[in-house]
């Protein structure tokens, strides 16, 4: 068994394209029904009747068209930052489907997670970026944020990036931080002025309330919502769906679990069969009809084909180098 | 993250007093309810309607009283032998309840497993082999048999012990390798001899059809079941729990599942409620009125607790030394 740590790690989470082409292919099979997700665990711990001091969760994968399978654990625990200690710690272990070995621990501190959600972000822009340069608008300014703008800017024709953050001096820095792009990155003063300015859309926060409300949204906005990963979370207005000409899910009981599509289900503002795999989206873009004149929306709620696709690129990747 | 190997971890696993009292421990917070044992996840490989390949099962604890918990994975793939690897693989992995963090992993090649399921039976054996020395019989010849007759010669006087196995040949191995514990150790000619020789029996089989028979077992008798850790095994015969007076299990329901009490209550032979926790007795063993007029049966299928307990108990031990 192989120990890789995060600084191992790092270098070949640079190989943006070929990241990409791997989840995508995760995605794939993810919704050809190719990948095995097993119940997740969830173990709690310090809690009483109005909080919880961490949680543990444990997702695991495998997929009939790789050698492996991964598990996958992340902790939250609440109370950390006083310590001097992050919140979120985790692990990836990558085991043999064939012999069931141990093949691998990746100390990742979280990076192969954030990559494939980068990767997913990527992915679902490109479903309309790839006519012509377009402006992204980037809702949150975190870590995540980060990493789609620069992941979008690796795969998809950019003209410009427009960012916008609850903390205006968080969305200054953002600005900083990406100005080795070489693209104009300015910020907006608020949600409506960043949809005026740009079609495509990510959103990246932990928000659980809308962010964008449905009078921002207008014919040719693409919306990509990463954040709701979790019941309580929401970031668009459950209105937008109800008129969005396109809902691509990545897990469709998974999102009207807990990603935009349950809301605006709940809300009664759609059917609760109004989306579309976006792993069959990316396996035949050309079944979508997006344009100027479509609002489409893509929910991400993140899958453990992700997890499985990433893991299996790195180590391939770490064992042949 | 500390990274134990299998020859770190195995001096550990010679402080059997250490360990046995851990696990006792750990059986003790099992009964009061202080341990979290998730539902573990299964997966499967390679299946089609008659087999599969292989199987991975992650089983995850954690205790009130210890600042750990533990993520267990186990794997079997059935046609490993013939590529030269073993059918079994696995790891522990060690975290902290306080803060999440990854503190060990554990490449135990299932030695933690081994010693906890040693430790068990040895726990068993003591509730009725504190008064005197006692003949000892050992139904299996395996690594496990070989264990349990270390573990309970180590905790409990024996005079004596006596081994049964389908193959003669591994039964006179077993017995040449015991020959270290400054015992008599025999080999019977069959389970019904081995009955007369011992009150006090453990059986350590994988058999999926009853070994030791009803008329087999008199008054006095106390055996100690380790094989039914799943569906399908069973190693007595229902109707000695039907006459035993008492009856242990190591968790009710998991016992009621896949033990030799769900086969006795199948059977019709007892209610469902017959048996007592194993547990509470070892915390209150002077509640068990066991003696040479009673027969007993210990139903143990193996649980969290005790993974918990050993991979905490090496863990301490290691980081100290």
């Amino acid at each position: 068994m192989r120990i890789f740590q995060r600084n191992e790690i790092a270098p070949v989470l640079e190989c943006k394209s070929k990241i990409i082409e791997a989840v995508k292919q995760g995605f794939i099979s993810h919704a050809k029904g190719e990948i095995e997700n097993p119940e997740p665990v969830q173990m709690l711990f310090g809690v009483d009747e109005n909080s919880i001091e961490g949680d543990c969760h444990i997702k695991t994968a495998s997929s009939k068209s790789l050698p492996y399978f991964c598990v996958k654990l992340a902790t939250g625990f609440y109370k950390n930052p006083a310590l001097g200690l992050s919140v979120n710690n985790g692990l990836v272990l990558l085991m043999s489907s064939q012999t069931g070995e141990p093949l691998a621990l990746f100390q990742d501190d979280g990076h192969l997670t954030s990559a494939r959600t980068a990767a997913a972000g990527a992915l679902a822009a490109s479903l309309t970026c790839s006519k012509k340069p377009r402006s992204l608008g980037v809702i949150g300014t975190g870590h995540q944020a980060e990493l789609q703008a620069r992941w979008i800017a690796s795969y998809c024709e950019l003209t410009d990036i427009v960012i916008w953050g609850r903390s205006v001096d968080k969305a200054n820095a953002l600005k900083a931080r990406l100005a080795d792009l070489g693209l104009e990155v300015e910020t907006a003063a608020s949600v409506t002025e960043l949809c005026q300015g740009a079609k495509l859309i990510v959103t990246t926060t932990p928000s659980i309330s809308p962010l964008i409300m449905a009078p921002d949204v207008s014919p040719g906005h693409h919306i990509i919502a990463m954040g709701s990963d979790s019941p309580g979370k929401v970031e668009l207005d459950p209105a937008i769906l109800g008129r969005a000409d396109v809902i691509l899910t990545d897990e469709h009981f998974q999102c009207l679990h807990h990603g935009e599509l349950g809301h605006a289900v709940t809300a009664g503002l759609i059917g609760e069969t109004k989306d579309q795999s976006f792993g069959l989206a990316l396996k035949n873009p050309e079944s979508l009809q997006l344009d100027s004149e479509t609002i489409s929306v893509v929910d991400l709620t993140g899958l453990g084909a992700q997890d499985l696709a990433i893991a299996s690129f790195v180590y391939d990747t770490l064992i042949t180098t």
